[in-house]
Parts: C-alpha cells; sequence; structure tokens
C-alpha cells in the first residue's frame, strides 16, 4: 500500500508525518519539484531581511531525516505533471511513472500576476519558495538595488515592505484594489497607509500595474520589483485529472479533506477550507491551516477518520513594529454574505500605563439580529495575536458579543487594564444590538 | 428612590455607575469607609515599588466627579456598621441612620490572618487598601528597612516579593501551604520558587507563621513584615442583618446578584460567584469580577434584569519578569471535584527563534471521560496573557481538548509559532482522552 504526496512543505509533509505515525507499515513517498523541503515560507521576509541570516535556519527538517527517522522518502527535483488516476499513477517531468494507492495532493500556490506585462526580467522577483528568497537576497547582496517597486499590498507585499525597507530601500507599494491586506476595511487601510508614510513609504492604492519596464514601474523607477500579488492554487494537475475545483478555483475538499475522487486527498494552498463564520468554503491559502488540513489529510489516507474543523480566516502581521491581527469578517464581507452587520471600534490602552501600555485598537464586528459575533481586527504594538485569537476562539464557538462581554479575561497590569480592550469593544457593540 | 452602595471601590463605584446609566432620575448615594475611593488595587505593589510614584496616580475617579458628572453622592469616612433590612435602613458609626429603597452590599474583602499573634505592629503591613499602601511606602521610605518577610504566597504575595527586592530588601516568603498562587500545582510552585531563588528570595513552604516578634518571624531577622495571607470576605453586617451565606463563606448571591433578602444586592470580594467549571460557586476575589458583579447589581437593582454569566477564574500575575497565566482547575481540584483529569505539559518557544522567541510552558488539563478542557497554566515572559485568555474563552464554551486543538490561531513569526505552544499542548493531552 503505497501513500504518494505532491508536494514537500507544509501540508504535505504534515500528511506524510501524520500516516506514518498512524501506520508503521504504509509506504509513504512525497514527491517535491524544488530542491527544498519543509521551509517555514512564513520567514522567507525576515530572511530577505537578514533577520535570518541563513536559508538553512528556516529549513525544519530534511530529506535524510524523514528517510532516517520516519521512514518516508522524499525526492526533490520531482515534478509531477500528470495525475492518471484511472491506472492510479502520476508522471513526472522526467517521463517517470509512479504508482500510488492513496494520493495527497499538497501542491501550493503561486502569486497569479494576471496580465502584467515583464514579469520575467531578472530584477523581477517573488516571495514564495525558498528559492525566490535566496533568489532576492543573492541580487540584494551582488547588485545593491536602492529603490523597490512592491506590487500587492497583501501580507507578503507588507512584510517585504519592512524587510526591504529595513535594507535601505526606497519603497513604492502598489496595490490594485482600494484596501490593503484583503481586507475591506478603509479605516484599517488608512491607518497603515499612514504608518508606512511615517517609515518613508509610498503607497499607491487603487493602481493596477499593466507592465514591469527594466527601469520603471509606471511612472516609477525603480531597479527592483517584488510580485506579492495575490496567490491563484497549483491546481492544473489536479484539475486534469478530473478532480473537482470549488467555486473559489481551489481544489473542493470534505472536511475529511477528500476531493471528488476516491483515494484522492488535497490539503493547504492548493485547496479550499470550509469558513465556520459563512458556512460556506473559502480560499484562505496560510501556513497554519495548511499543517492542519495536512495532518487531517494524512490521518485519512492512512484510514482513520478525523475531521478538519475549519478555518475563521485568522491571521496576523507586523509591519515597522505594528502589529495586525484579523480574523472572521469585515464589515463589507459580512453585508456580501448575507449579515446584517453593526461594529465597534475603540482605542484603548493594551496594559497600564506604568507598565508602558500603549493605545490598541480593537475592531468587533457583530450580526445586528442575531447577535452573534462575525469577526475582529486588533492593531496595535502589545498583545495583538493574544486578543485577536481570544476573537478567533469565540468565532469557532459561534459567540454572541452578549457572551464575550462577559468572558472572565485574565488582568494584571503587565498584561492589561481591569477591563481589557476586548471587552471595552464588545460593550461598545453590545448597545448596538 | 434611593439606591444605597456599601463600599466605594471596584464593585460598589460599577453598579453605581451602571444604574445611573440606566435610570437617570433614581438618587444614588455612595458610602465608603476609607478615605480613597475608585482605586486600582491591582496596582498598590507597583506604587509600593515606586513604579508608580503618587497615590493619586492609582485613583481612577474622585467624589467631586462623581457628583457633577454622573450625579451620584459619594461619601468617604462613611463607615456602615448595621443594616436593619426591615426598617430599609443602615446605621453608620456615628449613629447616623440612612434609609434605602434598594441596597448593594460592596463590602470587599480583608486578609485572614488567622491566629497569628503581633500582626498590629508598627513594621508589620497588608496590602489591600490605598491606605495599606500609603502607609507601607512612607514607612520604606522614613525606616528604611533591610529585611523584610512575606507572609503569604498568592498573588499579592509575589507581587510584592518583586516589589520590595527591587527597593533593595532582602526578602523571606513564608506559605502556610506547600503551593503558592493557591494552585495545587507542585510543578507550578517549584518553577516559581527556583524563579524567585533567582532573583535573592528564600521561599519557605509549608511553614506556618503563629506570631510575628519585634525584630524577627521565628528564626528569621526581619525589619518589615507583610501580611498577605488570603482574603476572607467582609460580609459580617450583611450576616447580621440575615443575609445568607454560601458555603465558601461569602455572601450567596443568584446570577443577578440579588442575595436571599429583597432588595439586597451583593457583588465583588464579598460575595461569591459561580464557577462554569465546576458549576458550583466559588470565592476567586478579583478586581475583573468586581467590576462585572458590580455594573449587573446596579443594573438589577436599577430594574433591568441582567444576568452575572460566572467566572473560570482567569488570573494572572509578573513576577520578575517571569508572567504566569491560570485559568479553570488544577488537576488535583478537578479530581475533588469529581472529574478524571488528565494533562500535559509543553515547552515550546512563544514565537520565532528570530523574533528573540523565549520558552514557555503550557498547561492543559482536562477530563478524560468527556474529553472537556478543565483548566489551564501558561508561564513565560511572552504572551502569557493572551494565551490563557484563549484557554478561558474555551472554558466558557466548554470547549474539548478536540475542539481546542483545531483552533484557528494567529500566526506570524513575531507572534508565534505555525504550531502555537497552545496547540502543541492541545495535540498532547488529545491523545490522553
Amino acid at each position: 500500500m503505497r501513500l504518494l504526496v505532491i508536494g514537500g512543505i507544509a501540508a504535505g509533509l504534515s500528511a506524510a508525518a501524520r500516516a506514518r505515525r498512524i501506520d508503521p507499515n504504509l509506504e509513504i513517498l512525497v514527491l517535491e519539484k524544488g530542491d527544498a523541503i519543509s521551509y517555514g515560507a512564513c520567514g522567507l521576509p525576515y530572511y530577505v531581511e537578514d533577520r535570518v541570516h541563513s536559508a538553512d535556519e528556516l529549513i525544519v527538517y530534511t530529506p535524510e531525516y524523514f528517510r532516517k527517522e520516519r521512514n518516508i522518502t522524499v525526492r526533490t527535483g520531482a515534478e509531477v505533471v500528470e495525475i492518471a488516476h484511472a491506472r492510479r499513477e502520476v508522471a513526472l517531468a522526467g517521463g517517470e511513472r509512479i504508482h500510488y494507492d492513496r494520493l495527497v495532493i499538497a501542491t501550493g500556490a503561486r502569486p497569479h500576476c494576471g496580465a502584467i506585462t515583464g514579469t520575467d526580467q531578472p530584477h523581477v522577483f517573488r516571495l514564495n519558495t525558498l528559492a525566490d528568497g535566496i533568489r532576492l537576497k543573492t541580487y540584494l547582496a551582488e547588485h545593491k538595488p536602492r529603490r523597490a517597486v512592491i506590487i500587492g499590498g497583501g501580507f507578503i507585499g507588507l512584510e517585504a515592505v519592512d524587510s526591504l525597507r529595513r535594507n535601505g530601500l526606497g519603497i513604492t507599494l502598489f496595490q490594485a484594489g482600494k484596501h490593503l491586506l484583503r481586507r475591506e476595511d478603509a479605516d484599517l487601510t488608512n491607518a497603515l497607509v499612514g504608518h508606512l508614510q511615517r517609515f518613508g513609504v509610498k503607497t499607491r492604492l487603487s493602481e493596477r500595474v499593466p507592465a514591469i519596464e527594466a527601469d520603471r514601474v509606471g511612472d516609477t523607477p525603480c531597479d527592483l520589483v517584488l510580485l506579492a500579488v495575490g496567490l491563484r492554487p497549483n491546481a492544473e494537475i489536479a484539475a486534469t485529472a478530473g478532480v473537482e475545483m470549488g467555486r473559489t478555483g481551489a481544489i473542493r475538499v470534505d472536511d475529511r479533506m477528500q476531493t471528488n475522487l476516491g483515494g484522492i486527498y488535497a490539503a493547504g494552498d492548493c485547496a479550499e477550507a470550509m469558513h465556520l463564520v459563512t458556512g460556506r468554503p473559502a480560499y484562505i491559502p496560510l501556513g497554519t491551516t495548511a499543517n492542519k488540513q495536512g495532518r487531517v489529510a494524512g490521518a485519512n489516507a492512512a484510514g482513520v477518520r478525523e475531521r478538519f474543523a475549519g478555518v475563521v480566516g485568522t491571521c496576523a502581521l507586523s509591519v515597522f513594529g505594528l502589529g495586525v491581527g484579523m480574523t472572521g469578517l469585515s464589515v463589507e464581507q459580512a453585508r456580501r454574505e448575507g449579515f446584517s452587520p453593526v461594529s465597534s471600534r475603540i482605542e484603548a490602552r493594551a496594559r497600564a500605563r506604568y507598565f508602558g501600555g500603549k493605545s490598541t485598537m480593537v475592531e468587533l464586528i457583530a450580526d445586528k439580529s442575531s447577535g452573534r459575533l462575525l469577526g475582529g481586527v486588533v492593531t496595535g504594538e502589545q498583545g495583538v495575536a493574544g486578543r485577536i485569537n481570544v476573537v478567533a476562539a469565540a468565532l469557532h464557538n459561534r459567540m454572541t458579543v452578549d457572551e464575550f462581554e462577559r468572558l472572565d479575561l485574565a488582568y494584571a497590569p503587565p498584561f492589561s487594564t481591569v477591563w481589557d480592550p476586548l471587552l471595552i469593544a464588545a460593550q461598545q457593540l453590545v448597545r448596538q444590538i
């Protein structure tokens, strides 16, 4: 019985490791098209910044480790170009064909450059794979570029703004839509634009870049371009094999990570995930979800029923010291999903003044008719991740604002105020319901 | 219609303010036996440390503020010595009698010194009221004591250890029981004892102090003693008036904060609170609970039905930079409450190594038969309050460990690791269920 896994980063290796833990006798083979496996892609901006000095530091496990310690074979440089499910075979780029009994597709995602021309020039980069990171960092060292254009104001774009700015580059950030971080939240975008400006970064919203030229992007001269545009699932070989895609364009899966084809599972950035607030599949590619989905896919592929609970869309980033945490739906998203959203936005000290407490912003969004909490945003320099995670836990449990307001949260002056900012926001929101 | 509130700190003033918001016409009178009102008692250790320079900085609102801005009369130095409920009257120490229609008892708590003799000497202190703090700080300045004994290893005791040590005093901490922080958790106690030792503090566990002498406590010479023993509710005048006490010795209340006597409410450190994990009333006097209970008491006293949801016992403190967060039940408590507790304890990095991530300890406790999460402890230097609050939210929602393990928590290298330490602990615990 052979389990074949396509993809050797987060989801693929989580699947392989989990399957091995369940079944010591399964033959497990992982095929990774790149040279490196098991790296923390979320660390790439910090590798470029040189906070992480060596690419090796981002690598968690080697193929050697998997072979020796887990009895899992990992082949790098092995690109699958076809899945022939009727014969239970995949074909590699070199022509080799490999049989499988169970298959986990963990092919990840890639930046979606759309109609932008000139993306293949030597001064144009992506920050999606370890190889991308190494290529960019080498270029920085060898060519010492001075002016960068970053295309895309999502997480990777903003983290790269921070990394490259700290390397001394002048930065202009282009964002095709009018909001940053893919959240339709004008206040959050305004706050971020102002924050970036204080660090000398220009932000150009609602500007779609048609072409990258050798020395400029539109009217902006530059000697380095980073494509940090939105991700699109690497799902073509799956689609060709008859694997069904969902409405989002990613692979449709059930809560056991099964695709429509028997014995084929999908996990990570190529797959959808059930959004627990909307009750509908969403495409929110994140490392945390990839790891969780991979484990579930591996368990089921190894014959144990496990369920992926779904996501609430929790994420966080830090840009020039400002933390941003988000979960659930924005007001705009909530409205589009058929809710009647109301929201409160408060500023309060994150901890006691005499413990250096700085201002933190908390926004909570709820459904006016049911009182159910739908989402939240926390920004500030202190306690951002902890607070957004409390909101995430509330969303998992479908708490109402009324219930949320009563949470017994910790208080001590080094950590909080006696009414935690989360509860202050909830008190304000309760009055609107 | 007059609402009378006995006590002008957290619960009492929360009740008065909430009642005023609901009913602009209610006559509201607050009687406080001390000189100061509305101060943050949790800040007292930091006032003693001189991180907070002036006692005024701990005061949130003055009687003047309440009179002018809220139309609430606050009398200080007004000690109630009797409640005559049949006549709806209270008697003050000076003999004055005051009528009420509704009464909120928010008389707080005091250190319970038991049989310790010598507690009334000039070098013996408490740290319960603002007056206590001022007296201690004045003594430190005037007498420059060099060796302190602290009796009681609960929250106030440990925070005072930190404050006094930072003032240069040599410290010996006596704890009558064998555990610190009133949590039957030998590992936590050992970790704390080791941590205190690194800062030159001696801890003497399982040593009941019978007497305080002029220059020593037992075999330990000292020139200052702080009584930080457990709190006991100030409920004598309530009891004498026929207000029923619960099994814990504090005032028994329903979820609207009503006592057994019609029109009398109780809130804060003199009252019980429903513990949502055990389903039974508990006595866990904390400022957060006092504020919440006060609001509910005030609302109901003003004629609006509101419910206090109960507590899960969440608390946090920092001692010499080590944060400790706790919620729910310890293994020992859980066993005594009839659960079959299992627990996992893990150490993991609180965030990415390259963001200075330090080790954090997470313990989770669950019931083996139901899988329900019962409690948790988080210690470390980073992210302690945020993580314990996620566990607290889980306890409010009666989550199982299985559900908790699937939480969609935020990840970015400055804040966490891709598997948050909370989820690592949950993964370990799931295997035991």
